[in-house]
């Protein structure tokens, strides 16, 4: 049997699963490793810091299915991990390799630059935002390391970490085994059988059943189990704001984003007058809630997530969500004819967009504008802040086209994960919505974008501050510093740039960036310092109040 | 007894330690506690994000003693670990401080945005780069426990970690105790006699005893201690990168900087033919031994670090640096006139220089321009790369004027240590040095230096890439994107930009700066791709070699 090395079992592994780029910063302990990247098929995107390169690799995997974020040891690694952390709370699968000094290094306990305290450090801080985390010693049990970390990677949907001491990387070891059966988890047929029964019981008496799903739908690739689902229930659907574009907007049975009393469209009065509402990957945070405003009675609630089963209050361990749904499909009573409950009616922004000239930008219009000037060939990527809320509005119908975290909220996302999901996706055009305050976290990665010839269209809504703050709790740690966000694309060497302050140079900016198809744009919309979307003013109350008090 | 509130306890327990600024980024779960801050009489230092904000709490330390860094839950925290992280590597004594969501949600195990996993999640990552890590809970454990944790953070001279959830904020403590004695580790007597002695007879018996002083000498305000040895016993002085103005170097004992094969000055010879050689506070990493290429004999070593002596292969625990260096000055015998050894010279960089009009620039020629420009007015903090080699030579005469991370050794730390070093001294002038590649990794502080209007002078060695480790190992990666340094300030909206080709241009980028001496200044100097300092060709020679082998 011929044998091949650490390093090129690791790249061959995540080329075969598709991976065509990987993210990361160099760093002298993973300089070797990284050339086994820049010698295979796939593509390595430095990016200017590894916090961008983890965003990247994170926006990467919720197109693609799964990325690789390669870092160095200590400096790399940690500065990746509030990035890792957010694909852990997201179920977001990304595989994140760092370089770590010599073995023998290690084992002599020598001082050597980038490390902290001691040698599993790093190892010990991955294991609480991972599902496996492992460091690689000698070649002949690194296969069976990787293949365990890839595997718990694509069946959790979730990071893993793999730390490779720069001596392991040439070492060798056996070939990747040609028919290998992936660790997969498996439902109990008895509980999977036990809670469909009882499901399909709840949910074939219900005069009113809906269903409310959220991102684990789109992460565990169920599209297609939903709309059977569908199909055959004439069920109304609503989605979370992570679950949005999991059905196409202009499907007939979709209702809006349900978040409480935030809701768009019909959604909120569909789900909350349910008889059954089954939640399938639908997480009950403060943010699916509406900050708890949402008024559902458990007794009437099956929540499926990705391998367990709540109906009421008690639970079904051990039933895989997709199982649960093929099941349940064919134990539901088959209603083409969807007419015992309200009529859905497809959320649409109104998109008879007339600009006013010299009539000064708000952030009602521009979502309104935006709404118009969004089509299928494009992704939409939305940052934390009152973007998150705005482009929760936005009518999508192509699937699988917006993307945002709406569980972990970490501002400054959204331009790396932009890059991230350009890449994956280049024949769309990504757009993406992020505040001043988001910007100024992540601003370098601009620069990357303008080195990788992404065609991303950046919006930036420039009301001087942390406005979602402002609405929250004002206190002058909300205001920030003022940048000219419109000559960034200039200083970062390419790209186009321009500061839009009326509807009617919102127009023209537009147009431009129609022309600019090929290449970086950022438009700065300047708008007043308080003025926020109708859902961010009343989430701005709720959330001061949930912060504080339990509700 | 008068009650207070846990916000004020930790608010005026870090204020009477000594603390005037306070770097943080805002977020919604710690809004209530930073309005404490706001209405102190501290001043709250809001960066652009939290590794930069971390990296000016290090960089305030350094200088200050002490320094808090206030962070939001998950997205925050996580954020900052990098910068803690260094923290802790290098000894920096930093308090975190990070809000957290409401105890009954916790306890209830809500799923509350910025989550990842569970609860305490990040108080056990903290635990691994932190000396003390703790929860605040009800209001009577609290003030022990913030007692605790800033003795701590003074005793070790290490971060510590200290999460308040936002219900804690403004429940009622009891006030400090007035009298209260601070815990502090002492010396094992007779541990730390036995050490002397055996210490004391070495040296007195030694023909060329030397000293060899690194970055805890400063750390633990040991430079009055340092200076009566060096005064009764008349030994020679070398310091690590770190240790550097531990000792001014006008001081005739004053050798240079020790590296190993890389050394500076008379410091080689000096400490490697000295037969009893006195470590203090010096870690032999592989920095500070010139990638080991140091040539020193254990037997003749004597190694005291902040509470452990190593002579030879044996050790003293429970000694204490401080005890051990005054209790050791006392046993050695008087030397006023140092002739049994080399005579010191300090090492001074050529100052004559006279700039040759349109000749372009070189990095030695920026060096020896820069080692004249200057003075005892200026703080120098220099950065990862090219430029600790370089800033390492520079001549300072003034004590504790040179910062940099010798051993964590993390890009794009000097822009924001900067800003923390500039607070921390109004009166002196901060000048950073940083290489085109670190600046991405952290340069929206640049908007912060001028948001709080330091007088930062910026120097931008612009190479287009990373130069240390295309000389340790290159590839594509090393190259980055070209930006604009010089047009940042205009772009973050203030300050003074110039870019620099020539050394006629840099004499007048330098007049400029010293005119505008109230303001950020960025320098950029153009330099070919690989030109370098003469250490650092050397160095990634060498580091290739470690970094893939045991030396």
């Amino acid at each position: 049997m011929t044998l091949t090395t650490v390093g090129k079992y690791l790249v061959n592994s995540l080329h075969d699963m598709g991976i065509k780029h990987v993210f990361g910063v160099p760093g002298d302990y993973v300089l070797d490793l990284m050339d086994r990247f820049v010698d295979s098929p796939m593509k390595l995107i430095n990016t200017s810091c590894e916090l961008g390169a983890g965003y990247a690799a994170d926006g990467y995997a919720r197109v693609n299915g799964l990325s690789a974020l390669v870092v160095t040891y200590g400096v790399g690694g940690l500065s990746a991990f509030n990035a890792v952390a957010g694909a852990y709370a997201e179920r977001v699968p990304m595989v994140v390799i760092s370089g770590a000094p010599h073995s023998k290094m290690r084992n002599s306990q020598t001082m050597m630059h980038h490390l902290v305290g001691h040698y599993t450090m790093q190892l010990e801080a991955y294991r609480q935002i991972t599902e496996y985390a492992v460091m690689l010693s000698d070649g002949a049990s690194v296969p069976d390391k990787i293949d365990e970390a890839l595997d718990a990677c694509l069946r959790s949907k979730r990071p893993v970490y793999i730390e490779v001491p720069v001596d392991v990387v040439d070492q060798l070891c056996r070939q990747p085994l040609p028919n290998r059966q992936k660790s997969a988890l498996v439902s109990n047929p008895d509980a999977l059988n036990e809670a469909v029964r009882e499901a399909a019981e709840m949910l074939n008496a219900a005069k009113k059943p809906a269903v409310f799903i959220g991102m684990e739908i789109r992460r565990f690739g169920l599209g297609e189990c939903l709309m059977q689902l569908l199909e055959k229930s004439g069920y109304p659907v609503a989605t979370t704001i992570g679950g949005k574009s999991g059905i196409p907007e202009n499907h007939p049975h979709y209702i809006g984003v349900y978040q409480g009393g935030f809701s768009l469209g019909t959604a909120h009065d569909i789900i909350e007058e349910a008889d059954a509402l089954l939640c399938l990957g639908a997480w009950m945070t403060d943010m699916t809630t509406g900050g708890f405003t949402a008024h559902i009675d458990p007794n009437h609630m099956i929540s499926a997530n990705s391998e367990i089963v709540k109906i009421k209050h008690h639970f079904y361990n051990q039933v895989i969500l997709k199982d649960f749904i093929e099941h349940l499909t064919n134990a539901l009573k088959s209603s083409p004819e969807p007419d015992h409950f309200h009529t859905p009616t497809p959320y649409k922004y109104n998109s008879n967009f007339i600009p006013t000239p010299q009539k000064m930008m708000t952030v009602k219009r521009f979502f309104e504008r935006l709404n118009q000037f969004l089509d299928n060939t494009m992704l939409l990527v939305c940052d934390t802040g009152d973007v998150i809320f705005g482009g929760a509005e936005m009518y999508r119908e192509q699937k699988e086209s917006h993307f945002s975290q709406d569980y972990y909220l970490s501002i400054g996302y959204s331009l790396p994960a932009g890059l991230g999901v350009s890449l994956a996706a280049p024949d769309k055009r990504t757009v993406v919505l992020i505040g001043d305050g988001a910007l100024q976290m992540t601003v370098q990665e601009l620069g990357s974008h303008i080195r990788f010839n992404t065609n991303a269209l950046i919006f930036v809504l420039n009301n001087n501050g942390y406005l979602i703050e402002r609405l929250i709790h004002d206190g002058p740690y909300n205001e920030i510093q003022t940048w000219q966000y419109a000559r960034l694309p200039d200083v970062f060497g390419g790209g186009y740039g321009v500061k839009v302050r009326t509807e009617d140079e919102l127009e023209l900016a537009l147009q431009e960036a129609k022309k600019r198809s090929g290449q970086t744009v950022v438009i700065e919309i300047v708008v007043d310092k308080m003025d926020s979307t109708d859902t961010l003013a009343l989430v701005g109350e709720r959330v001061r109040k949930i912060s504080n008090n339990h509700p």
